[in-house]
Order: C-alpha cells, then sequence, then structure tokens
C-alpha cells in the first residue's frame, strides 16, 4: 500500500527509482540538489570523471526520439565511469511485435543497472519500474505528457543556485502548461521545496482554471503574471503537438504571451529566466530575452549534467 | 588443407575465430563453456568489469539490423574493458558502392582487434575471416540461414548449467527448423558435447527428412518430438521470413506445435523450456509456458552475455 | 585582427583548433606530423590506450553523415581515453527548428572539450569555433568543398613516411580537384611542407586553369601531371556530386584519366599511390593498381588514425 504510494521508494524511504517530482518527500529533493552540487565541480575539472557507477550498465531506452536529452544522460552516466548502451528501440524487438515488458525483461536479464526511459505515453516509466528486476533502477526521462523529473530537479537546483533558496521566491511558468510534463514536474518539485508562490501564465486554451488544484495560481494575462516574479520559466511552445486549434498561430501567441525585453520589466529587476530549451526564437521568448544577462537557460543546461549525475548515483546506491 | 577445413583455428588448434559450431572440436567447446562460467560470477557482482581487452578495439558490423544482439555483444565487449564501436553499416560506404572487402580492408587498418558479423547472407563471416588482417579475429553473430553460433554456446552453455551435462540429454528443438541458423547451431554443438539424442520437430514443410542426416532425429508430431524429453527448445516462427506458403497460418502452427502447459507434461516433469528470442507469446509457445517455472528464457539471456565475453577473451588471446 | 587571420591559433600562436591546413604555419603541421609519429606506435601495442584525454568530452557532430571518417575519430578519441558522444544530428534538435549556433551553445553548455564537425556547408566548422565556448575546441572532418584538414596532414603523414621528408618531392593530385576538399587540404599543407612541386590533374572542367593561383602546377593530361611524380594522390569520383555535365560519364573519365598500372609507369618507379577513399575500382582506379605494392591506401587510414590522435591531443592542450 505504502510501496503503491510511493512507487519511487524504498521500505527505508530511500530513492530507488525517479519517475516523478510528485509526491517526493522534501528530504529527498534537498538530497538530490545537494548532491548535484558536488557533481558541478566535477564538470568543471580537469578530469570530469569519479568512478561511482563503474563496472555499472546504464542503458537508454528512448522510446521516443530525443537526442539531446539522450546526450544529457549519456554524458552524465560516462562521467559517473558507468557504461552506457544506446537502444535504438524504435528499430529494435519492440518492431518484431515483442511486448514492452519482455523487451524489459530481456535487458534487465542482461545485468542492467539503470534504465534511463523516454516514452510517448504517460506511465510507461511506472510501468516497466513496477516489472522490473530489483537490481534495476528506472529514471524517467520524459514520459508523454506526464512527467519529466530530472528537468524539473534541474529547473530546482538552478533557481536554487541564483536565487539562495525557495521560501521567498514567486516562479511564473508561462505557456503551454496544458501539455508541458516539464510544468507539471517544475510544480510539483517547486511547491514541495516551499516556493511561496507557483504561477501558471497563458491563454484559457492552454491553461485551464482547474489547474489551481495543483496548488498553483492560474494567470490568464502574461502582465498579471509576471508582475513580481523572481523566476520566469518559458515553455517551448511545441507546434509538433498543435494539430488541433488551441491557438490562432505562433505570431498570435508571441503577441499575447511571448517574453519581450519591455515586459521581462514586469518581473522584478533581478528576475531570471529560463527555458527547458530548444527555444523558438521569436515564437515565445524574443532574442534580446534569450541572450541577456538574467537569461539562465544555458547554466539549465550545465546544471543538467550534474543533476542527472546526482539522480543515476543517488538510485544506484539504494537496494529495492 | 586443414586451414580449409577448420577456418577458425590456428595451427595449434586454437580459436581465432568463431564462425560455426560445426566442426568445433568437443575440447574447445568446453573451454569456452568453462571459461563462460567465470563471467558468469563477474556479472553478479558489484563491478561488473574486467581489464582482459583492455585497448582492444571491438568493431560491431551489423550488416543486418538486430539490436538485441548487438547489444549483448556490446555490453560483453565493455565488461571485457574493449572499446567498442558501432558501425551504421546500411548507411555507411557500403551504400557509396564499396565492396565489402573493401570495407573490411579499411576497418582492419584502424587497427581492429574483433569484428562481430552480423549478415543476411550465409557465409559472409567466413568470406572476411579469409580476408581478414592476422591481428582481426571474426565472431559471426548470425550469417543468413547458416549460423549463430554464440546463440548455439550459450543454448548449450543453458542446458549444461540446469542439467549438470549431456550425456544422458535428450534435446528437442522445436519449430521452424529449416530457416533456423539457431538450430543448426545448437545441433552442431549439442551433437559434439555427447547429447544422447537431438530431436527437430516440426511440420515436414519446415523440418524435411533429410535432416536425419545431420545426426537428429526427425519427428513430425510434438508429442513424439517431446515424448521424455530433457530440454525443449522452441524456435521463433519468423513471419517475416515465410512469404511462402509453408504454412497455412500462425494460428494453425500453435495448434499443432505450440507448446501449452499440457503438452508440456510430455516431456519429463524436470523438463527446461528454451527460447532464442523474443518470442511470439501464444504463436509458437504459450505465455503460462514462457513465465512458468520450467523456464529458463531469461536465464539463457544473463548466459549469454557470459559466453559472448567468454569468446571475445579467448579469440581475442590466440595468434592467428 | 591577427586573430581573424588565424582563427585557428592562440595569442602565443598554439593549435587551438583545426579548420584547415590552409594557413597554418610549417611548424604546427611538423608538431602535428611528429605527435602522430608516437601514436602509431601507440596503434601496434597489446593495449592501443593513453590516458592524455581521460576525464574529457568529445562530440562527434556530423551534420553530414559519414560512417567511415566519425569511426576514425570516434577511435582516435577512445584511445586517447576521451569520452566519445556521437550525436545523430540529421534526428537531432536541428530538426526542430533550433538554430545551428544555439545547439553549439548547448552542447558547449554540457562542459564539451572537442566538437568534431562535418557539415555540407563550406565554413560551417569556422562559424562554430567563432562561437564557441573558450574550453571548447573544433576539428573540422569535412566542410563542403572547402576543406578536410586532417585528410590532407594524413596524407602529408604518409608521404613523409615513405619518401623521407618533403623537399625534393613532386606530387600529382589526379581527378575532380574542383569539388574536393581532399585536393585543397592536401596542397595547401604540401605546398607549406616544402613539396618541391605539387600537381593538379585532370579535365579542364575540374581542374580550371585558374587553380595555378594556388602554388600549384595544372595538367590536363595525365601523362603530363604522372611523368616522374614521386607521389600519386588519386582522388574519388563522387558520382553523387556531379549532377550536372561535368563529365561525360566515369568509364569516359576512367579512359583519360583512370590509373592503369602501364600509366602508372610514367610516375618514377618508386612512387606511391594513395587515395583517401572509398575507391571506386574500375572508376578512377585500377583493381591492379589498387592492390599493388605501391599502393599505400591501407597504410593511409592507419596513419589517419594517429594523425587524428595528435590533433586532438594538442588542441586539447592548448587554451584559447
Amino acid at each position: 500500500m505504502l510501496h503503491q504510494r510511493h512507487p519511487q521508494l524504498n521500505r527505508h524511504g530511500e530513492l530507488i527509482h525517479l519517475l516523478s517530482t510528485e509526491g517526493l518527500p522534501r528530504d529527498i529533493l534537498t538530497h538530490i540538489l545537494d548532491t548535484a552540487s558536488n557533481f558541478v565541480s566535477v564538470n568543471d575539472r580537469e578530469v570530469k570523471k569519479v568512478p561511482l557507477l563503474r563496472g555499472k550498465s546504464v542503458f537508454n531506452l528512448f522510446f521516443e526520439n530525443s537526442t539531446r536529452t539522450r546526450t544529457t544522460f549519456e554524458i552524465a552516466a560516462k562521467r559517473l565511469s558507468a557504461d552506457v548502451i544506446n537502444l535504438d528501440i524504435a528499430r529494435s524487438s519492440a518492431s518484431k511485435g515483442e511486448s514492452l515488458l519482455d523487451t524489459i525483461a530481456n535487458l534487465s536479464a542482461m545485468a542492467a543497472d539503470i534504465f534511463v526511459v523516454r516514452h510517448s505515453e504517460s506511465g510507461a516509466p511506472f510501468l516497466i519500474a513496477k516489472h522490473v528486476a530489483p537490481h534495476v533502477h528506472v529514471i524517467n526521462a520524459g514520459d508523454g505528457r506526464h512527467a519529466h523529473p530530472t528537468q524539473g530537479l534541474l529547473d530546482a537546483y538552478t533557481i536554487g543556485h541564483y536565487k539562495g533558496g525557495f521560501s521567498n521566491l514567486t516562479v511564473a511558468i508561462v505557456g503551454d502548461v496544458l501539455h508541458s510534463r516539464v510544468a507539471r514536474s517544475d510544480i510539483h518539485a517547486l511547491t514541495t521545496l516551499g516556493c511561496a508562490e507557483v504561477r501558471v501564465v497563458g491563454p484559457k486554451t492552454l491553461v485551464p482554471a482547474d489547474m489551481a488544484a495543483m496548488g498553483v495560481r492560474v494567470c490568464h494575462t502574461l502582465q498579471e503574471g509576471l508582475r513580481d516574479a523572481d523566476v520566469v520559466i518559458m515553455l517551448r511552445l511545441q507546434n509538433e503537438r498543435m494539430s488541433g486549434a488551441l491557438l490562432p498561430s505562433s505570431q498570435e501567441f508571441f503577441k499575447s504571451f511571448g517574453l519581450t525585453p519591455e515586459r521581462l520589466q514586469w518581473a522584478k529587476p533581478d528576475a531570471i529566466v529560463m527555458h527547458p530549451g530548444p527555444i523558438n526564437r521569436g515564437v515565445e521568448i524574443d532574442s534580446a530575452v534569450a541572450d541577456s544577462r538574467q537569461s539562465v537557460i544555458l547554466p539549465q543546461v550545465t546544471f543538467g549534467i550534474a543533476v542527472r549525475m546526482a539522480v543515476m548515483s543517488i538510485v544506484a546506491g539504494n537496494e529495492a
């Protein structure tokens, strides 16, 4: 029962999988961020490598292609000295009619230690974690619209780094919140870490009023959303997902919710601007903002490696 | 002349390539299985790595795509500390009109140590082994309908592990034996290792009577084939290969040769069930059998890593 | 200003990027070749590995696919103990509309050390080197028709190895010089290293008279071009690039410029024959020549690994 509510934790309350930031206790979030902070310095060294995962096998199982995210996990694992196996799942046995769970059972039997899973269907990493052998740890690298927990954690790390904490902060998450697994993972991480206010900002089609149930403030104008914000997280407008008519056009979106230098002045003067990337210049964010001193988009990428190293080293150290 | 009959052995009778289990002396088969048994324990350790192939370069040359088999060789090589290069041959110079032997000569010149070769044409690994520089060792990872020797060896390892030896055993290989390189490699390995009886079981279109020339017993009913068997090896029904009309349908096949719990009772009570994977549930094997305690399908995968480590470390240690 | 003329060198005149052999001082060329000569012996050893780039991250950014060249860089980097990340750029964020420079900035932020860049557009590696963070070194692995400097250097290494120097040599470069980045990189390297005469040989459509401005002798017949040559470099006839009508046909080309054993006798008796590969047997080169004792095409491949190890280790050791 306890296990069902916390599929990510063992009976000692230790992290054995990372599937979602939802429901993760604050001390675990803090432990991940503290561990990441050590790895930030590793990434600055001449020899960017520690032997923590030497002789471990990390499998990148990307059922949905994402070169960028796969690359960050691959680098993180290699800097921990793990052996990394990239599986081009789209071309593998999956296409020979083998079921997801048979594929997973087979890879487990190869004495895998960590599965990094990206899947277009929400919940796939949970399903895998539920059926995997006890020696395997599952890390969700993005599942459908559901969760992208390492992105949520690296966003939290970035905010903590630049703002020195969370308790007095107002964070605005702007854009297509409805379809965004990043937004969901940010919201759960940031509210647990004690941010004073998390706002979701966008048109009603992309930010329905019932999102307030997640403990956030819903704003339908950018001016209201940015007012006195300490942190502005712009989401990527995923044109490829909006086959429907939720938006008139990306130009229209930019007119109302695109972040320009002028509008950024509604936020606090020292507000930081974040984005999970890849950015659409002139769609959700003006180049002058993306390249400004307030932008911490590239540091997010840097911290993302350290956060992924932290997550992998933590789960690998705990027994199911 | 001797060299022509044993292209896998050097003049001291040591294994320098693994192309087929056919014609391999029993002491070499035994040596591979004994070596694999040491590597099984390596795969159980915290640090699943030994330095035996440190500084060696293993090239995965998969002219025919097979993510699963490629992955097992990649893991095996990395656990031996080799550098592994995966070549996406379909997109490489081969497509620029370069001949197979020119491609091979070029890769040899990069100071390769081991080529792991998968090819849709029977005999391609032999051709390569014949023309390769003396410092290169060739391992056949499956060629056409001809051979899949590491599968044959891992099947033998699995049988030896669960049955403690070979001499009194009856082994039934069931299904599309005609098209199966796995069946052929199993037959050669198991008869050399001294199995009492190897049976091939299937309809006449897939198991012609003249297979008896291979030293096996041919059975055209499942009941006859399974009677008192110690080991049942179910082959994958390769729908994609059966464009012709060798079979009415896969449902028809299951009706006559699919392995159900009831039919498995024809075999000995402690019979083990094997399958090279990926399995087609409900086509050649019932889920209740695949997931039963008699099934050793996942241990086969585990032992497969150790057997491939054994083969790579042995050939790399012998000079042409 | 100085920096604009020598984008590859830092203010101490040390190599920090390798973008082109054009404008590279002779002492730098010599330093690369001398360093490569040490790595040739590493590639001959039992353990083909040195720890020079341990803990460094090398990214293979192949915007244009080339399995062969990518492989040589991957092997070179792994033998230097670097972590290698292969990016399938065609399928990455680039295709999500992200700009080249945003892609590069993101990868830099992952604490990359070396970018190996192949691009169909001339100048792309220069653009990248200009915008990259100071800790990143860029190596051009071929850009459009412009340059392929590691090929130029490995050709120079091969010539130096077989001829003991450059000062008295006549080198003939034969074929589609106009479209060849290899030819251009060869010409710049060999003239700087002091070859007595570099000739470019081919029909007027592929070898325009104004190439003489590059300090080479232009020859429009093979006989004139090969006369008393010490080195013959045959270029690949890139059928795939010749959509226009620069040539009647490849048969026609072979009739006038294909290298046969008879024609090779026009060169010096101890002339060596080179080719960047993959060769088109019977198009630009006769099999009897390609496989002859004068051919050093495979040693070129071997030396290419050592030259790439040299370039990577040198640039990684110098600060921007």
